[in-house]
């Protein structure tokens, strides 16, 4: 951690804390002590200092900030091990690929305030705002065949709507195979990228992008029917600091679970989050058009359909859409 | 087609030609031809000029040169539409991926005359020195999903195969998945990564590499008992820019043919030349052993093992050893 990660976790854990006291414990001066929360001040932390108690936080921003996520994350989770935070980038996906080829340890998470090019699946744009989503992503390295994907996809999904309940009062629950939605309207979307060879997978990204504090007037006028925010749904805004550092602890925990071999207990909670399996659906799969009941997911996480003739087909990705 | 494309390709298309045609069908000037002429022979190629008949091209030097792979194959191929030839890289595959993500076509493809850092499979080094080999990469978009990646391995060891039995005396059986042996030693390999969304592959590249020129002691001692070239087993040297042609050609028929929707014939030509099949072997699988008997390929080019409890496994990787 660096030392302003460090001064905000020492704040955080406590009442308030010397100067004196700080110092010694991260082995600096007061005086640096005393420049670097000079710092915080300036990027809209309000720190109280009184000759008496010391410093103590009295708010943070509703800003991404590296030092205060890595804080807030605190020690030992493997997802947040090393967390980037761009202003704004092209594609949070984009960038962590390319710390992925550069051989970045899997954990990293790259977050951006805004994206000119974010993207959702099969090249589709995911409109990315600055200051009022979450968008980001994390590279892991699983120890799975490229087939068995579709389980990070789970994850990933189960994770976000687990850490939304936790932090609000909205919930959403999950459309097969990358969206969470809330009222019918999309509130979230995975897209799971991957770099493998035939039978290995060398290094697999999970983007997110997840609208937060959004109001109806900042959707484009062509999403505005079909989208929607935490905020629009629960009717207060959500510290993006905090819901972050909530779904990356998710996201931590689940993914030490399935590298367990726990896949299966977190594909029935999925199962019971999502709104597609029992439903009568049409995917498209390319240009192909498959109609029948989703059954279940599969040990890989695939969707199980049982067609029109009876046959039960096994689907890994495709557009899934809800038949009356 | 570059203006030393050109001239090459017309060259090769007729006995001689003089000057004042060469102009005439490029658009440039006689002392231009002339000039380019020289620079070609600087190259190695050897150009005779005579005042009666022209130039006339006698012989070709044993490089690989883009032009001069270009004037070989002609127009109207997609695989090796564009080719770029490095003298030395660090992998080939490495080159091809960043074009890819530029967003380069599908069908460029990378020589290297040697590679630092060429690989195999696994991330197992490919020794790849210079002068002696081909070491190439072609740049795919095929509409397949993931699973169905297997294919192209196919693909590229068919057209390996046929290529080097085209041009030598050499007969390459296939070692599943992606080896090339003669008589049971390595000569050849193919290495295929992906890069993918879960149900769509956005590009895959073929890495190939194919020991040629090789005499025992080029070998690394300790590869010496366990590799051979196109050299050793065939007893003369070859020409690797017009076995490349070959490669090239063979590869761009099959990836149409694949393209169309005919894969079921190629794969009924791969598994005849393939020895895994029919055999008794062990497969190690990430840190599993799976053993039984190779029984044949299904649509996607998995192999089906037939296991000693009499189950039918659908393999799409690991490392193949063939029990006595």
């Amino acid at each position: 951690m660096t030392i302003d990660a460090q001064i905000l976790a020492a704040l955080r854990g406590t009442h308030s804390v010397s100067g004196a006291e700080l110092a010694g414990r991260l082995g600096i001066s007061r005086a640096a002590i005393w420049a670097r929360i000079e710092d915080l001040r300036k990027l809209g932390y309000e720190i109280e200092a009184s000759p008496h108690h010391g410093y103590r936080l009295r708010h943070s921003p509703d800003l991404l900030l590296a030092d205060d996520l890595a804080s807030r994350l605190g020690d030992g989770c493997v997802v947040g091990r090393e967390i980037h935070v761009f202003k704004e980038t092209a594609s949070t996906n984009d960038v962590v690929e390319r710390l992925a080829r550069d051989g970045a340890k899997e954990g990293v998470v790259v977050f951006a305030e805004s994206q000119t090019k974010g993207r959702g699946r099969l090249g589709r744009k995911w409109h990315s705002p600055a200051g009022q989503g979450l968008y980001f992503s994390v590279l892991l390295r699983p120890k799975l065949r490229p087939v068995e994907a579709t389980q990070l996809t789970v994850v990933a999904a189960t994770a976000l709507v687990r850490a939304i309940e936790a932090a609000t009062t909205v919930r959403p629950v999950i459309k097969w195979p990358n969206d969470l939605l809330v009222g019918g309207r999309k509130i979230a979307g995975v897209l799971t990228e991957l770099s493998a060879e035939l039978d290995t997978i060398k290094h697999l990204i999970l983007g997110i992008g997840l609208d937060v504090n959004q109001t109806a007037k900042d959707f484009a006028p062509e999403i505005r029917e079909v989208a929607t925010s935490l905020r629009i749904a629960g009717g207060e805004s959500v510290s993006r600091p905090e819901l972050a550092t909530r779904i990356l602890r998710e996201l931590d925990r689940d993914y030490a679970r399935i590298c367990g071999g726990g896949f299966e207990g977190l594909a029935d909670e999925w199962e019971a989050r999502c709104t597609t399996i029992g439903q009568n659906v049409a995917i498209r799969i390319g240009e192909r058009i498959l109609k029948g009941r989703a059954e279940s997911l599969d040990a890989d996480g695939a969707l199980l359909i049982r067609t029109q003739h009876g046959r039960l087909e096994r689907i890994i990705g495709g557009d899934v859409t809800v038949e009356k």
